[in-house]
């Protein structure tokens, strides 16, 4: 147990879920090394959610709302970290959430699938090798998707995306949202709208708003949208970097 | 195999390093969660070794040639990332080089042992709990250290250690220098002299700094040392993550 009142708390105990991911066997073996990294860039940022991150998230939530077939991709670090944050967040915006590991195995899908059902979310998708297809007909790893789930989506959310993954998703004309700490990332570069933030605080943030957002006009939404700029926003995230 | 062409090869091979150790069971289980800060902090930096550092590394090298009982401690990821930078360092300046893990079980201690011999350094200290004696008579794992090296040492070099531990050697009245990536660190803020760099470029760049030192006359060692403000050299480290 860590003791509250150590000055690392917060960090401390998201670093414990990770390590006992690792332990469960259902993280790939890079996956500590990107949790640190994660770690570092929050530390920078204060471990606060800025306003940068809440404009993106705003602009995020309307795309996802006004999404006929929104898809949240999750991996091993987001199912650690926020399990029961994106369970909420998905049935709160009526989007699916399917399976995407960077380094796939049978075992760690069937382990992150259970995972899902003992949190009372049962529909995941991206469990199923015939279920795949590929992206851009690429036949690679990093360009496989649920044929009803991303190969299909017109918005997919994807937390804790590779670099890889995420310049073929870029490519496919669906809307790509990310939520990654490190706002010069290739992941937060090429994603159209790219949240810098903890997904620890971000999926509970995204719930209250889409709770907000659900009882407004069609129209707010779409210049919610209209007025966002991705790479200017991306630009006031890395100053608040630069200030501490 | 990484392909040279990847845009973050030079990173990508360190992450392999850690990887291959974690398989081998020498490190500790988050080990890799902190080769991921140090990733990020190096990645912020511009992954080169900035003015501060080589000034900072100029006095560390001067302190050490001038001491009595210089010791390195080395851990899991000093091991991983850098043993024959470091055995060759240790050599250039007649210091010892002892164990010191954060979680010590006797099993990590022998496989460390085991590297270290067969890099061609046999003396390792550290590896007897009978050797064991406690700084400042804490009873405390993060206070032990061994009799004849970091117990008696005036001088200890710490590459990336714990915020606890560098507490208590910053306690102990011993001339203190640490290799760390993060300046804000409990680590770099405790120590007399930080050098914040990656280890794998900052013990070849002591080595060379050590074999000119040497030469030179121990009055301008000596003014090196005064001249040095670790405050101000942190502050400056600072201001290059910060213009990013």
């Amino acid at each position: 147990m860590i003791p509250k009142s150590h000055p690392r708390y917060e960090s401390l105990v998201l670093r414990d879920k990770i390590v006992k991911a690792q332990k469960e066997g259902y993280l790939a073996e890079s996956a500590m090394i990107a949790h640190g990294r994660g770690e570092a860039f929050d530390y920078l940022l204060g471990e606060k959610t800025t306003f940068p991150a809440k404009r993106a998230m705003y602009a995020a939530v309307a795309t996802i709302l006004l999404s006929e077939n929104p898809v949240i991709s999750v991996n091993g670090n987001t199912t650690a970290l926020a399990i029961d944050e994106v369970i909420q967040f998905a049935k709160t915006v009526n989007a699916k959430i399917e399976i995407n590991l960077f380094y796939r195995t049978d075992e760690r899908v069937e382990k992150i699938t259970e995972l899902y059902k003992k949190h009372g979310y049962s529909q995941i998708l991206g469990t199923k090798d015939d279920d795949i297809k590929y992206l851009k007909s690429i036949k690679n790893e990093r360009a496989s998707a649920s044929k009803t789930g991303i190969y299909s989506a017109d918005t997919v959310l994807v937390p804790l995306e590779d670099g890889d993954r995420a310049e073929i998703l870029s490519k496919t004309g669906k809307k790509t949202i990310t939520i990654d700490l490190n706002p010069l990332s290739r992941t937060s570069q090429t994603s159209d709208i790219s949240i810098v933030d903890n997904v620890v605080r971000a999926f509970p943030f995204m719930t209250e708003i889409a709770k907000d957002l659900k009882t407004q006009d069609k129209q707010l939404l779409i210049n919610m949208i209209n007025d966002f700029d991705n790479r200017k926003n991306l630009k006031e995230a890395l100053k608040l970097f630069k200030n501490k």
